[in-house]
């Protein structure tokens, strides 16, 4: 009798299993930190914002209602780096990692949810992928914190080497938390260390590592330097983001910072582009910088990373898909191509999708939330736009928002950490069985 | 020997005489606005600023670096309202009216230019097609006239009668040129009327009867009462036109006007909404309209009207290809669909195309003004959509702009008018011989 009841338990899919699995780790994260010995002062913070802090640490945001350097404890900061680091990973591949090293056999099904969850191309080769995934996160990132260790252990002593270690974990999952903030100066992010090239190298390195995916990397070992012989989506990945990376920079550096010194100024400048994509961490002080910089900043925000990356965003394939569609429209060819390869008919349509999707949903939070707080529109659409990209960058608003504009800004975050299309995927049932075509009819665009 | 000769001149393609009949139209009106007798005090006028005007009037924009009322004379008001009428029935329709009137007959390459212009579903019925628009086209305008007589008889006199036809026509054309500046106010719009419901309603009925298009109008006229039976490029129009003049206006209503009594703000809220998507009219000071209403502006002016209307923009239809689409993706659907009828692969891609090629040039011409004239985005921003959606609304910018920002908007504002696809397809030689296909290859999006 058990054995025939517990059959017809609802089959999850794999779109659902990777919601929920996540909204789990974000509530039980939001309920640790309400712990008093999760803050300084050994307070019960808030719910809402100990939710807000959880879906922003979860979804590699850092966005934050409060200063994570001063506000939380060692064991609330613990939490809050655990949190990044299963985020950055995902749920997925942290629950297959559980099971592969509790020596458990992968089920067929949860090969296919990981397939889902980290956007592989195929079934076959998971549990290697995922091995590469663990050793690839877990060896840069203690490389990062030996690169950053001596810069803090030179500023702060014995506690430079949680701080090595967690703002390496935090750069190369794309959060964006910091633990730099003091009771008389809040939210710094990593301004104070401006000029330092080893800290901003090494930020930076971690940043795009993390943030061209780990089927980029994945693709990179196998072919070394065969670049031809590369996966279209990395060749699509790679190029796009040098692009995205060296043009706005660019244009920070000649339009932005105009009193520092020619090497501290090129600096500040990459930094900035490479970090506003996904990362969120700030050398600058961004409410500085002039209104198209800011401008540029929303448009990267919203494009973000690469797809299976610890990045959020409509992400650089959609960006690049739409504008080869853009591109073939021009001259007249038929098909969507990137490097000698055809694009799909349906991945225009999703991408065509997202984009409406992003656009609407940056657009219709920003203004709900200026309405609601009574804030200038254009510091609302950064904040929406920061959070949908899962970027984390402010122009300093976010503490001060009421519960509506917070929970906006929630449900932004996970919408860009989950991906438009899983939560689409898991809220609609199956396929729908075939429609009866029908007719088609001209209508006129443009 | 001479016939001969003349079989070998190149034959043009429609969108290339719809450009170049364009651009010809735009020369000759800027040549005549820099004679003496234009101006009200006798000027040549600068060259770089008659093309401005001309090209704002003929593309039936209305941004102005010259107060219309004030500083034109009533033969520069002349050429200025020539222009308006050609182009808000198309240089196209104007040729094909004038071969029709001489009785000569209407030749294929003729009827399939027009066809093309007008975004005809089929070369049939052009004769007939175009008859109808000139009818209604100076049927509408002339009724519009009568209506706004009273008013401006009452307050000008005898040049009241001038008045109630320049905007008649200024609003049919949805150009948004008026003749109410003053030296001592200049730029005023319709800022006097706005409580007046005569006026309102009068420019209200003929921008909304511009801005839907003649194929529209022809549908309706055909098929009456059935809407059933429309096209349903029709009904996508009709529905998403009441869609996007009723919900901004109730934004509107609620965020902005909080010192008008209940009438005048309903009317002024409604106004602000229908004049945004091309007309550009005003009957309030933008400039003191909330951020959040501002940017809803930027949206509204960036969609624009009808395909083959006297409106500009990306065009509603492509609006709502990319809204059915995005819906037919979250409910899994293959194709999308609007009102029973499929809507074509090519349709999207075309879609896709202008929604991507609209937002880059409002970005890049909003980010070059700013950083050319120091001005703050948004500003620019709300300028680079007014020009490209052919609506000439302004924040109060224009009239000061230097030459490179002038050149941007003039060129933003007959790409606008032409339409993105024109301009496309007549710089690319025709449709280039199929390419071997390309092998599919998989990309993840979003
Ligand atoms: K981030
Ligand atoms: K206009």
């Amino acid at each position: 009798m058990w054995s025939i009841k517990l059959r017809y338990r609802k089959q999850w899919s794999s779109f659902e299993i990777i919601i929920l699995g996540f909204a789990g780790v974000i509530l039980a994260g939001a309920l640790l930190l309400m712990l008093p010995v999760a803050s300084r002062e050994g307070n019960v913070t808030p719910f809402t914002e100990t939710l807000f802090t959880a879906t922003s640490a979860a979804c590699v945001t850092g966005l934050a209602v409060r200063d994570t350097g001063s506000y939380w404890s060692v064991f609330g900061q613990s939490v809050i780096l655990l949190l990044i680091q299963i985020g950055g990973l995902g749920v997925v591949t942290i629950a297959v990692s559980i099971a592969m090293l509790s020596g458990r056999k992968i089920s067929l099904m949860q090969r296919s949810t990981m397939q889902d969850a980290i956007s592989a191309p195929k079934v076959g080769g998971i549990v290697r992928l995922t091995r590469f995934i663990l050793k690839g996160t877990f060896g840069i990132e203690l490389l990062g914190a030996l690169f950053l260790l001596p810069v803090f252990f030179r500023d702060y002593g014995g506690k430079g080497i949680w701080m090595a270690l967690f703002h390496s974990v935090s750069a190369f999952c794309n959060a964006g938390f910091d633990l730099l903030g003091k009771t008389d100066h809040l939210y710094p992010s990593l301004t104070s260390y401006v000029g330092n090239p080893l800290v901003n190298l090494t930020i930076m390195g971690l940043i795009v590592t993390g943030g061209i995916g780990f089927l980029t990397w994945d693709d990179i070992y196998t072919k070394k330097y065969h670049f031809r012989q590369y996966c279209m989506q990395s060749k699509v990945i790679l190029l796009t983001s040098l692009f995205l990376i060296f043009v706005p920079a660019a244009f920070f550096f000649f339009r932005d910072f105009a009193g520092m010194p020619v090497k501290e100024r090129t600096l500040c400048a990459l930094f900035q582009s490479v970090t506003t994509r996904t990362a969120g961490f700030n050398t600058a002080d961004l409410s500085g910088m002039t209104g198209a910089s800011q401008a540029i900043m929303i448009v990267l925000m919203m494009i973000g990373g690469a797809p299976g990356s610890t990045a959020g965003g409509m992400k650089i394939t959609t960006f690049a898909v739409l504008t080869a569609n853009a591109s073939a429209t021009f001259r007249q060819r038929e098909d969507t191509q990137m490097f000698g390869r055809r694009v799909g008919q349906e991945v225009l349509k999703n991408a065509s999708t997202i984009l409406m999707m992003y656009l609407f949903l940056v657009l219709m939070g920003g203004m709900v939330i200026s309405v609601a707080e009574n804030l200038p529109i254009s510091e609302c659409l950064f904040e929406t736009a920061s959070a949908v990209g899962t970027v984390g960058l402010t122009l300093g608003i976010t503490p001060q928002l009421g519960v509506l504009s917070k929970g906006i800004l929630i449900a932004l975050m996970f919408l860009g950490r989950v991906g438009g299309l899983t939560l689409v995927y898991a809220a609609m049932p199956g396929r729908k069985s075939a429609h009866a075509k029908m007719p088609l009819e001209k209508i006129n665009v443009g």
